[in-house]
C-alpha cells in the first residue's frame, strides 16, 4: 500500500490543508496531532474566535483577548502543523491545489474547508452599514461602539435641547444571538450605565426583538420558548413575532407599513455560507451550505472534508445547527477518518471511521441577561432548565470550554466582577468617536444650536 | 463678596467646565469634589487612557481595557461633574463661553484647559500614515497590528519563496516612549514569537532607534544614558544617534543620504500641543504650549487654568516636562486655586494655593524590555537605579498609579503571566487583515507566485 509506505518515509508524508481556523478548522488541526501528515492551517485572521461569547465583547462585558486567541499559539506545540496568514480563493480540485489571495497555490492531499459562515442580509447589503451583525472581533468593538454611543448621544441631546430621542435599540432576529444580545443591553441599560449619566436616566432604554416567524428560539423546545419569552420580558425586552422587516433606515426599521424608531439596530436575522462552498463543485442549499455524504465528503471527493457552519448535514431529518458542538465533532471527524484513510489510524474495517459521522447533541443554551437562562439539555441527562440554574449550567460549560487557561481565568473574574457590579474597564469606545450621521439624523449637522446651555444644577438635583 | 453668597445658594454655583480628561483633567475634577461648584468635563473620547502603559498595549502585553477607563466611571460617585462626549472647538473669553463641536455653547466661570499634546511630524504629516505614533488605544492597536503582520507576512514570503526581506523594525526618537517601544519589540520577537513560527526566526528581528540628538534618554543624567544604552544593545537594540530622518517612505526610512529598511517604522520623535492653546489668546512656544504664570493662568485670565502638556511651565531655568506627574500636579493646583478663588478653601492668606504652581519632581523611570529599565529617582530619596530593581520599582509604581483596583488586578495579573512567557491572548490583529502596501513593495501587487509552495516539511525539519 503505497499510503502506509509514505507514512514511513517522513518525507513524503500526505499534506493535509485546512481551511479557517474556527471551531471546525482548529478541531480538525488538533484531531491530526499525532499522525503522520503535514498540515497547513489558512485563516485570513490570525486569531481564533470563541464565538460563543462574542455578544459579551459586544456589549462591554469581555475583553477581545478574553475570548480570542492568536490561532499560531494555540498549536504552538503542535509540530506538524504550520499556520498561513491567507485566504482562499478558488481551488483546481482535479490537480489538488488552493490559489490563495496572495496569488501562490497550495498543494493538498486531503483538504478539510470549515470556513464557516457570515451574515446574510438577504440581498439587501445595504443593509450591512445601518444593522451589523455579529461574527467577528471587529463587528462585537463596532457594535459596543454604537450602543454605547447611543448613551452618549442622548446625555448630550439632553443637555442642548432638554430631550431626546427614545433610546429604542432594536434587533432584528429571535434565534439565540438576537436573545442573547437583547439580554445583554437591557442588563446594561438597567443595572451598570445608571449611575453613569446625570441627565439622561439608561433605564429607560428598550429593547425590541423583531422576529419574522411565529416564535422566537425557533430551535427549541416550546416550553422553553415560553420560558425565555418571560424572562425576556421580566427585562423589559419587547417580543415582536411574525415582525417581517421591510426596509432598514438610518434611524427607523420598517415592519410592513410601520415606523420603529431605532437608535442602534442590530442584526442576528440571517447567516449565509463561505463563498468557498459554491467552488466545490457539488451542491449548495439555499444559504450557499454544501450538501455533504456521511463522511462529510462532496459527492466524488473522499478526500475533501466540509466541516462546521459551511456543511448541510441531515440527520434524523433535521439540519445540523450551525453552531460550536457540531463544527468541533465534525472537525474531529474529519482528523479521524483522514487517519483511516491514510492507514495510520487504530481499529479494523468496519468500526471507528468508517461509519459515517453522527452529531452528538449534548444540548444548547442560550442566557437572558445577568443570570438567567434557557437549556434544552441532551446529556449527560436529558432537561429542560431555564433561569439561574440554566444560568449557571452556561457558565460552567463556556469557562470549561473555552481555550487557553489564562483566558478562562481572565474571563470567569470579569464575570465575577460584572456580576458584583463593578466591572466597567471594557465600556470603551474605540474607533470613530463621531456620533453614526444617522443617529443624528433629527437635527440637521452643521446647524448650531446657539442658545448658552442650561447644564441644570447636578448636585441640588 | 458675591462668590461667598453664591457658594451658598446651591443654585448659582460657580461652573467650572474641564476640557480634556487626561491625567491633568481628571485631577482637576477630583480635586473639586469637595467644592461648592458645578463641573463640566469635556472629551471627545468616552475613555481616560493610562498613557505609561499605552505601549504595551501596542506590544501584545496588556489589553485597551487593562489601561483605559470610561471617564464616567471614574467620576461616576462624584455628584458635583458631570461628562460631556464633545470637543472644543473655540472661545469666547469675553462672554466666557465655549463652542462644542456638535454646535452648543457651555458657559463657565472657570476653566481648566487640559487637551494635551499629539503627534509632530515637523510639518511632514504624510509621514504619519507611515509611522504611526502613540498617543491613544487606536494608535496602540494599530502598531500591534503593523508589528504583528510583519512577523506573519515574513513567514508567508518565506512559504513562497523561501526567504524574507530583513525584519527590520525602526523606531525614530529615543525618548522613553521610543526606548519602551524598542525594548518591548524586541522582547516579543526574542521570548514570546520564536516558537510560533515553522519557517521564519522571529528572534532574528533587528530593532533600531534613531535619534537626531547626541544621545538617547536625554532628559536623564548621563551615567542612566549610558545603562540605558548598554541595556539596550543586550536586547540586540541597534542605537543610532545624531540621525536625522530626512525621509519617510513605504519600506524605508532616509537619514540623510542613507536608506535603511524597514518592515515598520514607528514615530516617536516630536509632539505638538493641542491647537485649543493657541485661541486663548497668549503666547505659545513652538510646540504650541501655552506660556503660562506661576498660577497656570495665561496672561490677563486668572480664570482659566492650563494643565498638563499644554501648559509651557518653567522652574528652575527648565521646563517642566509633559508627562504625568506635573499634569496631574497642575491639575490638583488648578482645582485648590479655584477653591481658594471662590472663598472655599480652608487655609488662610498667604498658605497654600497662594503660593504658585511648583512640580514635586519624584522622578522619571522607562522600562528597557522585561525585566530592566532606568530610573531617576527623586523622592523619597536621590538614586540612579538601573536594571532589575529600577524594573521592580517601575512595576510597583505604575500598577499604584494605575486607576481602579480591577485594572491593578488584571495588569498585575497579565504581567505575570508574560513574565512566564504564557501569556498570549492579546497578540490579536484586528482591522483590516491585509499587510499594508507598503511592506509588500518588493513583489508587485497581482502578480501570482505560480509556482506550487513547496511546504517544507516541518515534522522532520
Amino acid at each position: 500500500m503505497a499510503i502506509a509506505a509514505s507514512a514511513l518515509s517522513g518525507r513524503v508524508r500526505k499534506r493535509v490543508v485546512i481551511l479557517g481556523g474556527g471551531f471546525g478548522g482548529l478541531h480538525a488541526a488538533m484531531g491530526l496531532a499525532k499522525l503522520p501528515v503535514e498540515v497547513t492551517l489558512v485563516d485570513r485572521r490570525n486569531h481564533h474566535t470563541f464565538q460563543p461569547l462574542l455578544y459579551q465583547v459586544a456589549l462591554a462585558v469581555l475583553s477581545p483577548a478574553d475570548i480570542a486567541q492568536p490561532i499560531r499559539s494555540i498549536l504552538r506545540n503542535q509540530k506538524n502543523v504550520e499556520v498561513l496568514m491567507d485566504e482562499a480563493m478558488s481551488f483546481d480540485l482535479e490537480t489538488k491545489q488552493i490559489h490563495l489571495k496572495t496569488g501562490a497555490r497550495l498543494e493538498y492531499d486531503y483538504l478539510v474547508v470549515a470556513t464557516g459562515s457570515t451574515h446574510s442580509y438577504f440581498g439587501k447589503d445595504e443593509w450591512a452599514k445601518l444593522a451589523p451583525g455579529l461574527k467577528t472581533v471587529e463587528d462585537a468593538t463596532e457594535i459596543r461602539r454604537r450602543v454605547l454611543l447611543a448613551f452618549e448621544l442622548a446625555e448630550r441631546q439632553m443637555l442642548e435641547s432638554g430631550s431626546h430621542p427614545p433610546l429604542n435599540f432594536v434587533i432584528i432576529g429571535g434565534g439565540p444571538t438576537g436573545v442573547e444580545l437583547a439580554g445583554a443591553i437591557s442588563d446594561i441599560a438597567r443595572l451598570y450605565m445608571a449611575k453613569d449619566f446625570r441627565h439622561i436616566d439608561p433605564s429607560e432604554a428598550q429593547v425590541m426583538i423583531l422576529d419574522g416567524s411565529p416564535k422566537i428560539l425557533g430551535v427549541y423546545p416550546e416550553d422553553l420558548q415560553a420560558k425565555a419569552r418571560k424572562q425576556l420580558e421580566a427585562l423589559g425586552v419587547i417580543l415582536r413575532t411574525n415582525a417581517h422587516v421591510s426596509d432598514v433606515q438610518p434611524g427607523y426599521v420598517m415592519v410592513g407599513e410601520e415606523r420603529i424608531d431605532a437608535v442602534v439596530t442590530l442584526w442576528a436575522a440571517g447567516v449565509q455560507a463561505s463563498p468557498l462552498g459554491k467552488l466545490l463543485g457539488g451542491e449548495t442549499d439555499r444559504r450557499g451550505c454544501v450538501l455533504v455524504d456521511e463522511f462529510l465528503n462532496p459527492p466524488g471527493h473522499p478526500e475533501i472534508f466540509i466541516c462546521g457552519d459551511l456543511a448541510h448535514v441531515m440527520q434524523d431529518g433535521k439540519q445540523v445547527p450551525g453552531v460550536a458542538q457540531p463544527a468541533m465533532q465534525m472537525g474531529d471527524f474529519a482528523a479521524a477518518r483522514i487517519g483511516r484513510l491514510i492507514g495510520a489510524s487504530r481499529g479494523s474495517e468496519g468500526t471507528g471511521q468508517n461509519k459515517g459521522f453522527r452529531y452528538w447533541d449534548k444540548g444548547d443554551m442560550a442566557t437572558i441577561g445577568r443570570s438567567a437562562a434557557v437549556a434544552n439539555i441532551q446529556w449527560p441527562f436529558k432537561a429542560h432548565w431555564s433561569g439561574f440554574p440554566a444560568w449557571a449550567a452556561w457558565l460552567l460549560v463556556h469557562i470549561f470550554f473555552l481555550i487557553g487557561f489564562q483566558n478562562r481565568f481572565s474571563v470567569f473574574w470579569s464575570w465575577a466582577w460584572t456580576y458584583v457590579g463593578e466591572r466597567d474597564g471594557v465600556r470603551l469606545i474605540t474607533g470613530s468617536q463621531e456620533l453614526p450621521g444617522w443617529v443624528n439624523e433629527e437635527q440637521p449637522a452643521g446647524e448650531p444650536v446657539t442658545k448658552p446651555l442650561d447644564i441644570g444644577s447636578p448636585v441640588s438635583n
